[in-house]
Order: C-alpha cells, then structure tokens, then sequence
C-alpha cells in the first residue's frame, strides 16, 4: 500500500501502463495483499506457489498457505505484457486503477488441477469453480503495489480495520487470547451460543465481516451491523466483542477456505478461529464437518491459530437453553431449527419468530430491512 | 504399590516396625503416591522439596510442584527412628498397616513458613492450616511402598480409577483432549453448563470426584455418584463424560491446590483443567479469581496441562439460558442463585427447587437422600 500523499503521482503514471482489468474476488486480494492480511505474500503467486499452494498447500520456499492467491489475464493481453513491465490494476466494474503489478512471471492456468484440488470438484455449479473457470488463462504474477482500497474504508467507516489497527486494538483491550467469528450473516442465537463459548476461552471475540461480493439474498452489511450492535449492546458484556470487517470475496472452498480464513486471522492478531458447521461451505460440496477434520491433517507448525471447532448450534426445549450436538442427547424433535429460506418468509408474512431463535432485538432490526424492500 | 500376591508377606514382616501413624490426609497422600498421581514424587518429601515446594513452587531437582506432600511424626518417635531405617505407615483411625517407609531424612517443620506460603494465612479457623497445625513437629521423608488402598477401591468399585486406567481409558474412547472437573458436590445446572463448555474444546470430560474426607453436611460419595449419573444419562451425549474418583483429601488450599489439582490431572491424562470460582477454597481467604490468576504467574513450561478457566455460572432470566459473569451483562436481579444452606432448607421443607437451578432428575436423588437422614 503506497502511502497517501504519494498516490495521486503514481496513479499519473500507472494511466500510462498496459490495463489488466480485476475480477470481483481479484480486487478483494488487492485488498487484501495490501493491508497485510496476506502476509508472508507481496503479491499474486507465481507458477511455483500457485502448484505448492494447490497440491501441498505450501509456498514454494516453505510457508503453509492453503488456497492461490492468483491473478488472471486473457491470452493476448499476456503476451503483449513483457516480463520485469509494470502494468496498471483495473477494477474490473468501473475501470479505476487499483495498484500497479510489476510482472515477474505469465503462466497458464491448469483450471482443473486448481479446481480439483482446492474446491473438490470441477463442476461449474459450486460458484467457486465458476469464478475459476471463468478466468483468463493465464496468471500474471508479481509484487503488487496498491494505490487505493475502492470504497470500502469510506463505506465501512468505523467497520473497516487492517491487521495493524485489529491488532493495536487488541493491545490496547489486554486481549492476548482472541477468537475470530467469521460471518456474513447476522447473528441468531445460535451464533450467540458459539461467540459465548469462544468468549469463555479467550479474552474476547472478534466478529469479523465478509465485506466482499456476497450471494443474491444476502443481508446488506451495514444491516447486518446493526443487527449485530442490537445483539452485541443487549446480551455481551461491554468490552468482550469487536465488530470489524474485512473485504474479502467468499470463494465457498469449504474446508481449503476454512485455513485460508485460519490463517489471515493470524495476521489480524486473532489466537482462535471458530469454525462452525460446513464453514466456507456450499451446497452439498463439503461434509459438514470436513472443515474441522482438515485442520487434524495438516503439518504441526503449519498454524499457530488454533480451530475452535463447534458443531450444530440450536435451541433445545429439553436442555432447556442453547447446545451444540456435542453437548444436547435430545432428538430434533426436541431442537428449534428455521432454514434461512423459512425465516425470510416469516419476516415477508409478518410471523413472530420465537425468541428462542432470534433476540427480539434482533428480528425487530431484519424486520425494518425486509419491509424497507417492498 | 507392591503387587498384591507379596503384599501378605510383606505385611508379616511390617508387624515388627515402628509403627507411625497417619493422619486422614496422609493417608490420602499415601495412596496417590501409591497409584502415581503423584509422580515424580516416589515418597514423601524431604526438606529441601518441602521448602522448595513452600518457597517456589519447585522440587530441589526442578519440577514443578505447588503443595507439599509430607509425613509428620511426634518428636519422641521421630527420635527413635534411625536414618535408613524401615518403618510401617499406619492408618491413624484404625490401625492398619498401608505401607512401608524407609525413612531417609527427619526435620522440623517450620509451620509458620509453610502455612504462609502455601495457605497465604496462619489462621487455624482454616482447616487447611488447621491439620499442620495439629501435625507432629517433625517431618519424615523417604520412598514409600503401599501395602493397600485402604476401603477405597472395594468402596467406590467402578469409580476408583488410578492414573493407568484413565489413560487407557481415554486411549480406548480415542480422547486426547480430556478436561478434569473436580468436584465434591453433585452437579447442578451451573455444574453442567461448565462440563458443556470443556466439551466444546475437547474429546471428553472427567468428572473427577473427591472420594477423601470432606467437610461435615457433605453428600456422601454414592449419593453424588447417583445424582450425578442422573445427570449424566439425561443431559449429556452419551460417551461424552466418564465419572471416577480418587482418594485426596481437600485442603482448601485454593490457588496453591489448584495447581496441585493440575499437576497431578496430568498424570491421569488430562489436558485441561475447569477452574470455577474460587476453585478449592474455603471462606473468605482467596479471592475469588485468585485460583485462575495464579496460572498466569508460572514459569513457562511449569504445567502442560491448561487450566479452562470459567467465572461464576448461573442461570440468567433476561439471557433466557445459562450463562457466566464473562456472557451475561445482565444483573443479579436477573440471575438464579441459590446458596448452599437455602437449598438444604428447600429439601428439608420439600420446597420445589426450580429446574433453572437443577435438573429434576438431580433433585429427586438428593430430595431422597435428605428424606432419608429423617
């Protein structure tokens, strides 16, 4: 990240270079290299790190890193790009330049090995695939130099925290022990449930938001925030959550994303990540705990994070109060469970949703959004 | 422990030593010693552990270890005891012969030093400080063989598990991440939230019940075994808890016998330790969060095993669940608690006790139990 004042000069001079254009989840990286939550990488992989991080699920020089960070073209652009030449970072939606990239190195993709490696399946239905296949077909790799966030310190205001700033906020509360609750969704009291356990072994939590590309239907960020601030203000105690987001694009890679999402949590200062249910998964691609159980394979020292792994969250009327499958004997008769697409058709047709789903706090702040969309 | 076809034998030739008798306590001790709950520790402890012990926490040769494991005798008997000499440890309440010291070493006991230190208080209402108050004047030391474990393994058939058997135990069930929960108390609501939230972070939990001499208006053993068996088979997954008991005897020594309760959970192979409020302490003389501070204060590599440090638990009506001071923002006004002696006074007058607070599963056990004292 080029500091501020030394901006307006360089991106001058990047008007001038060759123009890559950046998809969504593209931009997202950028973003992501250049606060730092990608650290140990500079920038988009080269061929050597792209295959260690695909088969081994290691940089070429050593350092675990579980997904590419990767950076597509089309054929032509490429060969019309000279190795050791700084081109300019599009988005790729409104055309501003991002960053500069000093290419070191242009390789063709092997889309399948990629995709069968990192997501478990090729099929174009799981939307992560899809990003992949849609591609250019060659990566361009180099040491990135960014030039601007986009949008997201200006939209996120208050929201949107670096490495450096999650991490300098830790210190300042006395956290030496902070669990990651990565979402992007809004909290329910089985989310509740997990943050509580977490807050028990640790100092505090950190709700830490997706602010990339989301799914249609999602819940609009600053929603979701003040869904969370309703929850967080009525039934934490002051001074045990931090709300941050970051910008990243969900990739849906399941078990692979949920060491991505370990391991620049690392870098956020973060000692925990709670990993719940199908974390990072999608449909049917992934079982719904195969994200715990990768953590058990990997190489000890591959992370200094630790996984709090937790199950399938609800309300169970013969526990009397919130469990996990690893805590309630009771049967799902007994477990209070509303799918996300039941749940918005309750909002649509105005029905109470029980408080033992939802904080009434909550539900009272989603039901203001769903009725501000008719 | 000698193995039990040359126990007789041996108990024959015992008959002829000088007999020195042992306190409740010590016999207690003797037995952990015996099953390797102790271990490093092969007898009791000289002087330079004994002070090691009080003064740093250290045995003279390095190990951790918080709490002093020694034999007292009176000046009289001490006197006649010669260094090298064999002499047989008798059960102090009954007589019989339990073990074989061979008495290495005798010293005077600074009592003072060792009460300050380890009990932080010279006071003999503590009942901890009490029994070295009342202990004979000279300490001695030495490798102990045991003859017997007393009444304990006829008495608590099924529960009385030494150190080899819950570690294969837990290899059997393919635990390695196994939470000790000390108690000498049935388990109510509160006691159950805590368990859950051990198993959240690990394989299973050891309910590690107190089976040495309590405190006057106690449960006895068997009716907590059972309280907490209804507990168990009604709220718990199965396969996720194992209940065993082993013969200390309390102190009351609060942060010291905390770490006391670590060290030796490591040797029936736990990996975490729950440490409550106040954890083994007794009146006013700990504060009550002193028994988790004092884990921050080791020398790194002091303990392997982690000490699940959870706050004052209870059921909250605003957070509608369970709940501790580190989730709940809300007041006392809002909090279920029912004290020891009010709850004894609810059975007596056969009060209904609210399921918030125990489960009725739980309650008929113990309504039954204090029907039967009338």
């Amino acid at each position: 990240m080029l500091p501020e004042t030394e901006r307006p000069e360089e991106l001058k001079r990047a008007e001038h270079l060759k123009k890559v254009p950046l998809s969504t989840r593209e931009v997202s990286d950028l973003f992501m290299l250049a606060m730092g939550a990608y650290t140990p990488l500079e920038g988009f992989m080269g061929e050597e790190d792209w295959r260690g991080c695909c088969v081994d699920m290691a940089l070429s020089n050593g350092p675990f890193w579980p997904i590419p960070i990767t950076l597509s073209c089309e054929t032509d652009l490429a060969g019309s790009i000279q190795i050791g030449e700084e081109v300019a970072l599009l988005d790729g939606e409104n055309g501003d330049i991002l960053g500069v990239l000093t290419v070191n190195e242009k390789y063709p993709i092997d889309k399948e090995l990629e995709c069968s490696r990192v997501y478990r399946t090729t099929e174009t239905a799981h939307p992560g695939v899809q990003k992949v296949m849609e591609q250019g077909p060659i990566n361009l790799a180099g040491r990135v130099m960014a030039l601007s966030e986009g949008h997201f310190p200006e939209t996120y205001k208050g929201l949107y925290h670096r490495p450096a700033e999650t991490r300098a906020l830790f210190q300042e509360k006395g956290w030496s022990r902070v669990a990651a609750f990565q979402t992007r969704n809004p909290m329910h009291r089985s989310h509740e449930h997990l943050a509580k356990i977490a807050i028990e072994i640790c100092d505090g939590v950190l709700i830490h938001q997706v602010l990339g590309a989301l799914k249609p239907g999602d819940i609009p960020a600053e929603v979701r925030v003040k869904a969370i601030d309703a929850l967080v203000n009525h039934y934490f105690v002051p001074g045990t959550i931090i709300q941050a987001g970051y910008p990243i694009e969900m990739r849906y890679g399941g078990p692979r994303e949920a060491l991505l999402h370990a391991v620049f949590r690392q870098n956020f200062g973060c000692s925990h990540l709670v990993v719940g249910r199908d974390h990072a998964g999608i449909g049917d691609y992934y079982g719904p705990f195969d994200a715990h159980h990768i953590f058990d394979t990997l190489e000890p020292g591959s992370l200094r994070i630790q996984p709090l792994k937790v199950g399938v969250t609800f309300y169970c009327s013969k526990c009397d109060g919130m469990a996990t499958d690893k805590t309630c004997p009771h049967g799902e008769g007994d477990r209070l469970t509303i799918s996300g697409t039941r749940l918005r058709e309750m909002f649509a047709q105005h029905e109470t949703v029980p408080p033992e789903f939802s904080r009434p706090e909550v539900l009272e702040v989603l039901q203001a959004y769903y009725d501000s969309l008719h």
